[in-house]
């Protein structure tokens, strides 16, 4: 049964992004050891969460401003082949080609969801974010699983994960 | 040596206290298992976390405003016979009797600190807040070790901690 989950990283002090959207001291985990980014010998418990999360993905959700910030990834996200379903107001005329499959999505978070569903071929629907696509999808009742994986930093500044994750 | 030590217990959402100082759901880790709350065999991790503290504690530092709150723990605080310091401005006529030996400091967080040293035995000394005392202490820059225990828990308002402590 496919969940749908969203999994972030949280600085010990409670955010999600730093000042001007940074979010590097936040992800550098994921990234930091030997064969990173995306080897397949990945030793380090931190890649092991990542490892996991990469291999029960089976599709993902995020917004145009994260698609927009990231540039779409370069088209290619750390996720690979896994398609993509951006949530959006258009389509922008030019998408970065790479291993990622983009799908620009107009009709709404439900529409995105059910979308994410069917191309997730039973595997899980990862919502990256940002935060107001967590908070829609959240409040559309659609999540399964919220993960935080707490980072041992303090940023002092930024947006804090409950303060935009509200709960009913 | 001995160390000055902070140990709180936080909850995911960053609070360190609910609404009007409630504390309970932060703290029911230390006394919700067999044996609980003061018994020499703890069996669960939480408890053996607990009794870490306890085994390296020579003395504590508290405020006044926390002495009031919880009675002056009616005596006997779950450190049994480690002496207290309590930081106030006078010291009250009657101490409730226990096996918890209270001194009441009005010299101020240097003083205390320094009482509780000599008090410790070689042991370490536990400031157990509340959160102005906390802030004293760090600000005095006298603190060795910031421990935060992270309780699965939202509390959603309160006191947060790392709106009380700051950091230089």
């Amino acid at each position: 049964m496919s969940k749908v989950l969203i999994q972030m990283s949280m600085s010990l002090d409670g955010y999600v992004a730093g000042p001007n959207d940074n979010v590097l001291p936040l992800h550098e985990w994921m990234f930091a050891g030997p064969g990173s980014p995306l080897g397949e010998e990945l030793p380090t418990p931190d890649q092991q969460i990542f490892n996991e999360l990469r291999a029960v993905t089976g599709a993902m959700i995020c917004g145009r401003r994260l698609y927009d910030i990231t540039h779409g990834w370069n088209g290619s996200t750390p996720f690979g082949a896994v398609p993509v379903f951006v949530l959006s107001r258009s389509v922008p005329a030019a998408i970065p080609s790479g291993t990622t499959s983009f799908t620009f999505v107009t009709g709404g978070i439900v529409s995105a969801v059910a979308q994410a569903k069917d191309a997730a071929g039973g595997k899980d629907v990862y919502v990256v974010g940002g935060a107001s696509i967590d908070q829609q999808v959240l409040d559309a009742n659609l999540v399964d699983e919220l993960r935080v994986d707490l980072v041992p930093v303090l940023l002092g500044r930024g947006i804090r994960l409950f303060e935009i994750v509200s709960w009913h």
